[in-house]
C-alpha cells in the first residue's frame, strides 16, 4: 500500500513478521501518475513460456499488436526446459496410428480421476473436448510426432517414439476410463520442452508478436477511476520503463517455485526440495494482480517428482520407512512420487530382487545402483533400520499373492508380480541420479516439484477478484493461474493446459476493450 | 472490481468458472463516496468471538472508544461453541497445584514440533514467552480453574479438572521436550467455550466497549488517497450502515469453514466433512482484505477431528483400511485425525479386543459400541473386506513387540502396550458418535473441522498487503488471521492465539493513527 501504511502498524512494516520481505514490492501505479509511456501496444503478455507464446500467437493472429516482456536474455522459460510431453487425447492421428481409441468423455474421465480430487470441471471439460484440435494446432505450428508407442513405465523415454502411458493403464484408473496412452512428444530423443518453445515462438513471430527481452515487470498501470489495467512498470538493465497496453495484459509470469516466501506463504511441502524451473519461476505475476485484489486458488497444490527409476520401482515395491506399501508402482510416476512425499514417513526405499533389477535394460537403468544388497530380508531390514519382521512381513503378503498374479491391496499390474526372492537390493529414491534423468534437481532431497496454484481465472483466462468480478484488462495463464488441476497431476498437463488456456487468453484479450 | 470490469472478460464475470459466486461482494468503498457515517468511534472490532472480545476489552482499556460489530444476534461466535480448551503453559499455577515443572522454552519446543512443520516461529515464541501472563489475564477476568489434572486420553474431560494432556507425553514429542500437561480448562464439566466467552464479553463491556448485534460488514471503507482503512459498510435488517473507524479496525471474523466457495478454492480437505463452527465462519474479513490488496498465508490448512474415541484408539490400534498402522494412538487425537484424514486411504478402523474395551469405564465408553465382533482376526479380516492377512500382519507384529513392552514402529508408551487376543472388534470412527462427545458434527463422514490459514499479519496483528507492507489502518486476528500454526494443531491453540494476538491487536490498534 501507500507509505501512509507504513506508520500504521506498531512495529509493523516489511519485517514485521521477523521475516525479511525478499520479494519486491508489486504496488500497483496509478495511470494518472504516468507522465510518459515508453512504448504502447494492444495486448501486453508478461513472459515468454509456453502460455506467453501462445497467448501472443492467438493475439497477434486476431490482429492485435502485440508486444511480450520476458525478464530473461530470451523466449523459453520453464517450459523450454521441461520433458515436452503433450497430455493430449480423444482420438489424435498418433493414437490412431498406435491402434488406440479414444474419446473427450474416456479422456475426462481418467483426468478427472488423476488431476483429482478436485479438478476444475469446467476447465478439464473445455481441455478435452478441445485437445484433438490443441493437437492439430501443435501440428500447424510445426510439430512433428512419431506414430509409435513407448510401452515401458518412466520418467522419460529415451527414443522418438511420439506416444507414452501416462498412467492410464494403473489401477483404479484402467476401471475409470478405457485406457489408452496420451503423452504426446514430438519428435526429439531428449527433453523437448526446447523443441515445443522453438516452434510456438516461431509461430508468435511470424504472427506479428515482437518481443522485449531483459525486461522484469514489476508492478500493473492501472486507471485511477475504473480500476482497469492499462500497462505494466517494468526494469531493463537497471531503467525503469513504463509500458501502455490499449486493450489488455496478460500475466503468463509461471508458478512460484523460486519464491522461498511464497513458498513458506502457501506451500511450504516444497520447501527444501529441488525445483522443477528455470530458476526465474518467482510468482511475480500472481502477487501483481493480487495487489489488485485478485483471487487465488489452490496456491499449497504442487507437483513433486521422486528421483526413483519406474522401470525399477515397479518391478519391486516402493515402501515407507515402516517399509509398508503405500501405492500400486506402476501409476504414473508423479503419482508415487507425490503420495510418498505428502504422505508417508521418509525415507523410501525401492525394494527389489536380482531377477528383477536384471531384467532391466542396462540403459534403463540410468547408471542407478542398488544402495544396499543383501541375502535376506532380515539383513536388509538392518540395514535399512527398520523393526525386525517390518519388511519381511510386506514381502511375505506381497508375494502370497503375487505368486497368484494378484496384488488385492494396490492392485498393481499382473505383468509386474512376480514373488521377490533372495539376493535382496534397496535403492533410496533421495539418492537422486544424474544419467538422462529427470528430476536431476531432486538430487539431495530426491524430490523435485513446482506449484500448481495461482490465480482465480475464468475459462478464457479473465483473472476474477475476490468478489468474483473480472479484474478489468488482465488475463492470466500457465502457472500463474490455477488450471486444470486438483491435488493430482499428470505429465503433459502444464504445457497442456497452459497452451489450451493460454491461446484462448490471448484471443479474449485481443477482443476485450 | 468496478462495474467497468463487468464488460473486460469476454464471456467471464461472476459464473465465469461455471461455478456460480455466491459469496457475496466485498468491493471496497472509496470514502470519497460516503455523505454520512451512522456511527463513529475509535476501533471498530469486526466479530465478537474470542479474538473480538480480548482486542475489544484491550482497545477499551487503552482508552480509545470501541465498538463491536456482530452478524449473530449477540457475541460468542464459535469460540462460545468450542470445548474452551486454553493452550497454556511455561509454569502456570495450576501446572504448578498438579506438581509439574515447565518453562517457555519447553512449551515453545513442543508447540513447534506439534503445530508444525512450519510452524509461525516469531508469534509462537511470543505466545509461549507471554503465556503465564495470558494466564494470569484470564484469572483476572474472571475465570477460574480447577488445581487438579485430568489423566486419560480424550477429546475432552467429563470433569472438572483444570488441567489435561494434549499430546506432550507421546512420542515423538515427549523427547524433544520435557513433558508438562498445558491444556487448560475454565471450571465447568461440559464445553467451556461459552463461559470463557461470557467472562471476556463483561470484561470488553466493563472496559466501555459497546456492541452492534445483528450487524454484516459487507466492505471496508477506504481513504481514496491514502488507501487507509477508515471504516466499514455494513447491513443490518436489511438497512445498510457506514461507520467510522478513527483510528483502526480490527477483522476478528473467524475463519471459512462456512463458506463452500472459499473452501473449494482453498482448503478442498474440508469439503464433504462436518465443520466446527457456529455456522457463520464465511471468511468475509479475510475476503474484504484480499480486495484491498492484503496477503494471506497458509489458506489450505485445517484442523481435522475424527470422530472416534481416545480412550478406544490408545487401547486398541488405529488402522487404515489396508489394515496399516501408521501413528502411535496416544498422540493428541487431532493428530492421529489429521494423519488418518489427510494421508490414509479410508476406511479407518480401530482395533481392539474384548479385554481393552471392558477396561474402558462405562461413561468414557460414549456409548460407543463395537461394529463388529469376531472371534479371530481372519474373519474380522473378511468383515471389513481386507485381504485375506492384511490385519492379521499388522497384530503379529504388534504383538511380538508389546509382549515386550515395545512399539518400534510408532513408540507408543508401554501403557497402553498389551498383545491383542481374541475376540476382537473393529469400531468404524467415521460412524461418529452423539453422546458427550465432539465433534458430533463428524457424523456421517466421521471427521469435522475449521480452517487455520487466513491474513497475513504481523506479531501485532497489522495485517500486511502482499508487498510486505501493512494496509493501514487494519488489523486482524483469531482465525480470520493466519497464527501460531504450521501443518499441525493442539486443540487450545485456537481461542489461545485468538486471545492472545487479538489482545496485541486491539492495543495496536488502539495506539495506531
Amino acid at each position: 500500500m501507500s507509505p501512509a501504511g507504513a506508520g500504521a502498524g506498531a512495529g509493523a512494516g516489511a519485517g514485521g513478521t521477523g521475516r525479511a520481505r525478499t520479494s519486491r514490492p508489486v504496488t500497483p501505479v496509478p495511470a494518472s501518475t504516468v507522465e510518459h509511456y515508453d512504448a504502447v501496444t494492444d495486448v501486453l503478455v508478461v513472459g515468454y513460456g509456453c502460455a506467453g507464446a501462445a497467448a501472443a500467437y492467438e493475439a497477434a493472429t486476431a490482429g492485435a499488436g502485440v508486444l511480450v516482456l520476458e525478464r530473461a536474455g530470451g523466449p523459453g522459460g520453464s517450459s523450454a526446459q521441461s520433458g515436452g510431453e503433450l497430455y493430449l487425447g480423444g482420438g489424435t492421428p498418433v493414437q490412431h496410428a498406435c491402434g488406440f481409441e479414444d474419446s473427450a468423455d474416456e479422456m475426462y474421465a481418467y483426468l478427472a480421476a488423476a488431476l483429482g480430487p478436485h479438478a476444475d470441471e469446467e476447465k478439464l471439460r473445455l481441455y478435452c473436448d478441445g485437445s484433438t484440435e490443441h493437437f492439430q494446432w501443435f501440428v500447424d505450428r510445426g510439430l512433428t510426432f512419431e506414430p509409435t508407442l513407448w510401452d515401458q513405465p518412466t520418467w522419460m523415454p529415451t527414443t522418438k517414439d511420439g506416444l507414452m502411458w501416462l498412467g492410464e493403464n494403473a489401477w483404479p484408473y484402467n476401471e475409470i476410463a478405457r485406457p489408452a496412452p496420451r503423452g504426446h512428444r514430438c519428435a526429439t530423443d531428449a527433453f523437448g520442452g526446447w523443441l515445443v518453445m522453438e516452434k510456438l515462438v516461431a509461430a508468435a513471430e511470424a504472427a506479428g508478436a515482437t518481443t522485449h527481452a531483459d525486461t522484469l515487470a514489476t508492478a500493473l498501470v492501472v486507471d485511477d477511476d475504473t480500476g482497469r489495467v492499462v500497462g505494466v512498470r517494468a526494469r531493463r538493465h537497471g531503467r525503469e520503463l513504463t509500458y501502455r497496453a490499449r486493450r489488455a495484459v496478460v500475466l503468463t509470469t509461471g508458478g512460484f517455485a523460486d519464491n522461498e516466501e511464497m513458498l513458506a506463504d502457501h506451500a511450504p511441502h516444497l520447501i527444501g526440495h529441488g525445483k522443477v524451473s528455470d530458476g526465474l519461476d518467482d510468482g511475480s505475476g500472481i502477487r501483481m494482480a493480487c495487489a489488485l485484489g485478485a483471487a487465488t486458488r489452490r496456491m499449497a497444490t504442487v507437483e513433486i517428482a521422486l528421483t526413483a527409476l519406474p522401470a525399477m520401482v515397479t518391478r519391486g515395491m516402493l515402501v515407507n520407512a515402516h517399509g509398508q506399501r503405500f501405492i500400486n508402482e506402476d501409476v504414473y510416476p508423479g503419482l508415487f512420487s507425490v503420495a510418498a512425499v505428502l504422505t508417508q514417513p521418509a525415507p523410501y526405499w525401492v525394494i527389489i530382487d536380482e531377477e528383477g533389477y536384471e531384467s532391466i535394460p542396462e540403459k534403463d537403468r540410468w547408471g542407478v545402483l542398488p544402495l544396499h544388497v543383501t541375502g535376506t530380508l532380515a539383513e536388509l531390514e538392518a540395514e535399512l533400520r527398520m523393526p525386525a519382521g517390518a519388511l519381511e512381513s510386506t514381502v511375505t503378503a506381497y508375494n502370497t499373492y503375487a505368486a497368484r498374479g494378484q496384488d488385492p491391496f494396490f492392485h498393481k499390474d499382473p505383468r509386474w508380480l512376480r514373488p521377490l526372492k533372495g539376493p535382496f537390493a534397496a535403492v533410496d529414491p533421495r539418492a537422486g541420479f544424474h544419467q538422462g534423468g529427470r528430476p536431476s534437481a531432486g538430487a539431495g532431497t530426491g524430490a523435485a516439484g513446482f506449484t500448481l496454484g495461482g490465480l482465480h481465472t475464468t475459462v478464457d483466462g479473465a483473472v476474477l477478484d475476490v468478489s468474483g468480478e473480472p479484474v478489468p484488462g488482465l488475463y492470466a495463464a500457465g502457472r500463474a493461474a490455477a488450471g486444470i488441476h486438483g491435488e493430482g497431476y499428470i505429465s503433459g498437463t502444464s504445457l497442456g493446459d497452459g497452451t489450451f488456456f493460454g491461446r484462448r487468453a490471448g484471443k479474449a484479450a485481443a477482443g476485450g476493450a
